[in-house]
C-alpha cells in the first residue's frame, strides 16, 4: 500500500464508549478517545424524570442515547486529536458488549424514546449483565431439552440468563404492551450500526453465539417458541431479521447523517457489527485453531478457534465462521473476575489498608497485591468460589453465588485478596480442563484487557494455576484495535485495506512483548488446592448441594 | 445479719483480671478495679529479654506474674476505692478462664520464672485459647475411643485441644526437658489460690472439665496415660494432686504475704478456686435444674443445670456438683463470637464506615447494626458457619473454619455483619436443640458477659433465632460476682456469709431488668434458613466434606 489509510474502531463497554484509530498499514495505535456514559449502568432506578421507578435486584439496563453520543463525542475529537484527514479513514468498526439488546419502532427508534414508553424499564436496553431474565432462562432451557432441540448441545447444554431470547422474552412476560409495540428486537450492535449506515444488518457473531442462530441451521424453529408461549411463536418473522450477514462483512457506509456526527466522509465503508471479545481474537494475533485469546477484565471472556464442532460441556457455544472464517470459534466466559477484587476493595478492606496505599502513593490493589505476593500457594488456609456473579460457564448458573471458606481470625485482607485471584484462576483452569477433555486443543493463550496491565500478581497466579504461558498482548485496547481491523476489511484491498481478517491481523497486530512462564513449584503446589475447588464447584454448581439456589430463593422471598 | 459484710471477687480474664467488692446482704456492687495484664495474651513471641523466641501459629501463653500483679494492683484500690474496712471483708472468691494451665516447681515456682527456664516457651503458662496441642488432643481421643475409656461420653466424645492433658502431653513432646523439671502441672486458677493462702488444692470444677475427673472414679487410670506415652503413666502421682477439692469449699486463709498484697487481714477465707462461666450461674440466679447461663463475650460459654447424668453429643462436659451442689452441671459452648465480630470490623469493614462512626461518634458495631437491623431474615441471600476458632461444642473440632456463603457483587458490610451474628446465634441453637434432644431440658435462658449490654441487636437475633425469652443478668460482671458469692460462702454463715452457694445466690443476685422476646414472624423466617446451616454444619463439621481440614494440611505443608 503506497498511500497511508486509516481505520477507526469504537468499542462499546459497560461504561464507556472508546473510539481508537489505528494505521492500516502497521496497526499503530495514532489515538483514542472516551466517552462515559452519561446514564451509565441503569440497575437501581430509571434516569430522570422517571427516576421514581426503581428496578428489582439482577437488573441491569442502558440508554441508546448514550451510544450515539458516544459516536458523536469521540470520533470528531479523534480526528482532531490525530490530524489525519478524514479522506484518509478508510473504514469503521464496532464491537459491543453483547448479549446487549433493545426493544426498537419498526424504523429503530427506541421503544424508551418513545414517550409514553419512557417509564417502562421493559422499553430500555437490556445490558449483558441484566440477569432479572432467569426464570425464563429456566424455561427456555426446559423446552429445549424435552424437545431435544438439536442446537442445545452447542450451548454445552444451557442457555444463560444473559441471553438475547430469556430477555425478549421476559419483555413479553412481564410487559407485553411493551413488547407488542416492538416492531424489531435488537442487538445494540446491530442497532448503532442501523444509526451510521441507514441499513439495518444482523451480525453472524452475536445471533451465532446469543440467538441460536447457525449458518447451517438459521434461528430455533418457530414450534420451539410457540412452545415457550403462543404469543411468541413468530418473534423471528415479526420482530427480527433473517437474513444475516457474516462478521468480516460490510454493512453499509456511513450515511450522511452519521457523516454529520463524525466528521468523516459519507459513504465511508461500516463493518458489520461484532462483539468485543470476539473482535479481540484478530487483534491479539489468534487466527489459528488451538489459539485462546483471554480478555480479562471485570469479567473473562474465553475465545478459543478450533477446526472442528465439538459439543463441549457448559461452554457459552461455539459458532462456525463466529470469530474468523473457515474456522469455529469458541466461547467461554467468567461472568466476574475484576468485578471481584473491586467489589473487595470498596466493602471489605478496611482503612489501614487504604491508609497504607494513600501513604506511599499506590492503589489499594497495589497494597494488597504486593502482600499477597509474598504469601505460597495454601499458606493462607483459604478457597474461593469466584461466583460473586453467578457462573456463566461450564455450569451456566447465574443463581450461583460467592463462597469463602477456611477464615481464622488469624485471616488477614491480602490473603482473601489472594484467594479471591486464585478462585478466578481456578475457574479458568476448568474451562481450559474442559475444552482438552472435549478433544479440542489449547495450545496458547493471549491475555488482552485491563487486568494483565495492572495487576502482574494475578498473572503470575494465573499462569502457575494453568500451568501454561500466558502471553500478554501488545494492545491494551484489543477490542477497539479489532473492530477498527474490521472496518479496513470493510473497506477490502482496493479500497486501502485487507480482503480478510486473517490478512488485517497479520499486518495490523504488533507482536507481545510480555508473558508470564508457570514456576514449576508453584504450579505442583497448587495442584492440592484446585482439586478442592474442582470438588467445591461440582458439589454446589451441580446439585450435590443446593444451598446456593435457596439462599436466592429465601432471599427474594424475603424481599417480596 | 446485723453487721455488715463484704466480699470480694477476683475474676481472671483473658486480656486482665478484675476486681469487685460486693455487699454481702443484697449482692450491691460498690467497687471494681481491673488491671490490664502487662504480657497480655503471647502469641508471637515471648517477653522480653526473650523476645527473640517467636511463637508458632495457634499459640498462646501468659506470665503468671500478670496474676500477682492483679491481686496487688486491684485490691488495694479497691479497698482505697469503697472506704470499706478490711476487718469486714469476710471473704474472697476467684475465678479463671480454663483450661489455664502451667508447670511449676514443687513449691509452686512457675518454670517460667526459673532463670535457665524462662527462654522455654513450654515453661510459660498455657492460656485456654493455645490451641496448638490438637496433635495431642488427636491422640488423648483415639487411644481413649480404641480402650473404650467410660469418662469419654460425660465430654460429648471428644476431648478439646484446649484441656489439660493435650497441653500437659505437648509439653512432654516438644520439650521433654521442660516436662522433667516440672514438679506440678496445675490450672493457674489452682496456683493463684495457692500464691494466697500457701495452700496447695486443686478445684473439683477445672479438674472435672477440663481434666477428665469425676467425683465417683476420679482421674482416668494410669493405664490409660501409659498408653499415650509410656513416660506419662504417672503423671497424676508425679506432677498433680489426687485430692480434688469440691467448689464452695474453703481452701485456706489469707497468708501473711498475700495479706499484704492486699490489704486485707491475714487468714481472711479464701474460696477453692472456680471456673469464670461456671461461677457466673450463681451469680445470675442460675441454680435450679433447666436453667441454663451464656456467657457472652469474645466466645459463649452455656452452663445448664440438669438433674440427672445424660451424655450429650458433642457437649464440653457434665461434672456433678461441677457448678452447684447437688445438681449436674452441663457445659458447651461457642470458641469465637464476638471475636469474630472484632475481626470482621478490624480486618473487614471498609473506610466509608468507620468514617461514619466517626461522624456520629459511635461505634462501628453500632453504625453496622443499625443497618443490619433493616434487614429481615434471609434478606441478605449471606449464611455463614462461625468456625473462626474451630467449633468447641457439639462438633468439638479445633481445626474446622470459618465459611460465608452467598456474596454476590451487591453483597454490603452489614448484611455480612448480619450473617455473622446469625450464624454464631444458629450455634447456639444447635447446642440448645441438642441438649433437648438429648433429654436436658432448658427451660430458661440468662445472658451475662458483654455482649448483651453493647449488641442489642445481636441479643433478639439470639431470641428470634432460638425462640426463646433471653433475660439479660442484672450484673455486668457475673464472674466477679459469682467469685466474691463463693468468697461469702468460704466465710460460711458464722463468718458473715453464708453456708451454701444457693443460699448466697439467693440473696446477692438482683433480678433481671431486660429481656428480649423472640419475635414469632421472624423466629418462622429463620426456620430454612437454620436447615440450611444445620446441612452445612454436618456437611463439613461430620466429615461429609473434608475441605475445611484438607485446608489446615495444606496450610501447614505451605507453612512448612
Amino acid at each position: 500500500m503506497s498511500r497511508r489509510t486509516y481505520a477507526i474502531g469504537i468499542d462499546f463497554g459497560t461504561e464507556s464508549g472508546r473510539a481508537l484509530l489505528v494505521d492500516c498499514t502497521d496497526g499503530a495505535e495514532l489515538g483514542t478517545q472516551v466517552y462515559r456514559y452519561r446514564n451509565g449502568v441503569l440497575d437501581e432506578r430509571l434516569p430522570a424524570p422517571h427516576e421514581d421507578v426503581v428496578l428489582a435486584h439482577s437488573w441491569a439496563l442502558q440508554d441508546p442515547e448514550d451510544y450515539v453520543r458516544t459516536v458523536q463525542e469521540t470520533v470528531p475529537a479523534l480526528l482532531a486529536e490525530t490530524g489525519v484527514d478524514p479522506a484518509d479513514v478508510i473504514g469503521l468498526g464496532i464491537d459491543f458488549t453483547a448479549c446487549t439488546m433493545l426493544p426498537t419502532l419498526a424504523d429503530g427508534t427506541p421503544l424508551c424514546l418513545v414517550e409514553d414508553l419512557r417509564h417502562e424499564p421493559h422499553a430500555w436496553v437490556k445490558l449483558w449483565k441484566h440477569h432479572a431474565a432467569q426464570p425464563e432462562a429456566d424455561r427456555v432451557n426446559a423446552v429445549a431439552a424435552e424437545r431435544g432441540e438439536a442446537w442445545l448441545p452447542r450451548y454445552g447444554g444451557r442457555i444463560s440468563s444473559e441471553w438475547f431470547f430469556p430477555k425478549a422474552l421476559q419483555i413479553l412476560d412481564e410487559a407485553p404492551h411493551v413488547y407488542a409495540r416492538a416492531g424489531r428486537l435488537l442487538e445494540a450492535a446491530d442497532w448503532v450500526v442501523w444509526q451510521l449506515t441507514g441499513v439495518e444488518t444482523r451480525n453472524s457473531c452475536t445471533a451465532g453465539y446469543k440467538a441460536m442462530w447457525s449458518k447451517s441451521e438459521g434461528f430455533p424453529v418457530s414450534a420451539y417458541f410457540a412452545a415457550l408461549d403462543p404469543r411468541f411463536e413468530d418473534v423471528v418473522d415479526e420482530k427480527m431479521v433473517r437474513d444475516v450477514v457474516p462478521v468480516g462483512g460490510r454493512a453499509g457506509g456511513l450515511s450522511e447523517q452519521a457523516a454529520a456526527w463524525t466528521g468523516l466522509a459519507p459513504g465511508t465503508p461500516v463493518a458489520v457489527a461484532n462483539v468485543d471479545a470476539h473482535v479481540s481474537a484478530p487483534a491479539v494475533g489468534v487466527t489459528e485453531p488451538g489459539a485462546m485469546v483471554a480478555i480479562m477484565g471485570t469479567s473473562i471472556c474465553h475465545i478459543l478457534l478450533g477446526d472442528s464442532l465439538v459439543n463441549v460441556d457448559g461452554m457459552c457455544g461455539v459458532v462456525e465462521d463466529g470469530v474468523v472464517p473457515g474456522l469455529f470459534g469458541y466461547e467461554a466466559g467468567q461472568s466476574a473476575v475484576g468485578d471481584i477484587f473491586a467489589w473487595f476493595v470498596e466493602h471489605a478492606v478496611p482503612p489501614a489498608v487504604h491508609d497504607a496505599a494513600r501513604g506511599r502513593g499506590v492503589s489499594v490493589h497495589e497494597v494488597l497485591a504486593a502482600e499477597a505476593a509474598a504469601l505460597w500457594p495454601g499458606e493462607s488456609g483459604l478457597l474461593a468460589l469466584d461466583w460473586w456473579n453467578g457462573n456463566r460457564s461450564v455450569l451456566v448458573d447465574a443463581d450461583l453465588r460467592g463462597l469463602l471458606v477456611g477464615m481464622t481470625l488469624a485471616t488477614r485482607p491480602a490473603e482473601i485478596y489472594r484467594a479471591l485471584i486464585e478462585a478466578t484462576a481456578f475457574g479458568t483452569r476448568v474451562i481450559v480442563d474442559a475444552f482438552e477433555a472435549a478433544g479440542v486443543p489449547v495450545k496458547r493463550i493471549v491475555a488482552c484487557g485491563g487486568l494483565p496491565e495492572r495487576n502482574k500478581l494475578l498473572m503470575q497466579i494465573y499462569a502457575d494455576v494453568t500451568g501454561r504461558e500466558l502471553a500478554v498482548a501488545a494492545s491494551m485496547q484489543a477490542p477497539a484495535l479489532g473492530a477498527a481491523m474490521f472496518g479496513a476489511v470493510a473497506a477490502g484491498a482496493a479500497g486501502g485495506g485487507y480482503d480478510s481478517i486473517v490478512d488485517a491481523s497479520r499486518h495490523m497486530t504488533r507482536p507481545s512483548t510480555e508473558a508470564y512462564a508457570p514456576d514449576p513449584l508453584r504450579h505442583a503446589a497448587y495442584e492440592p488446592l484446585y482439586r478442592e475447588y474442582v470438588r467445591l464447584h461440582d458439589l454446589f454448581g451441580r446439585g450435590g448441594d443446593d444451598v446456593m439456589r435457596r439462599l436466592g430463593e429465601i432471599q427474594h422471598d424475603a424481599l417480596a
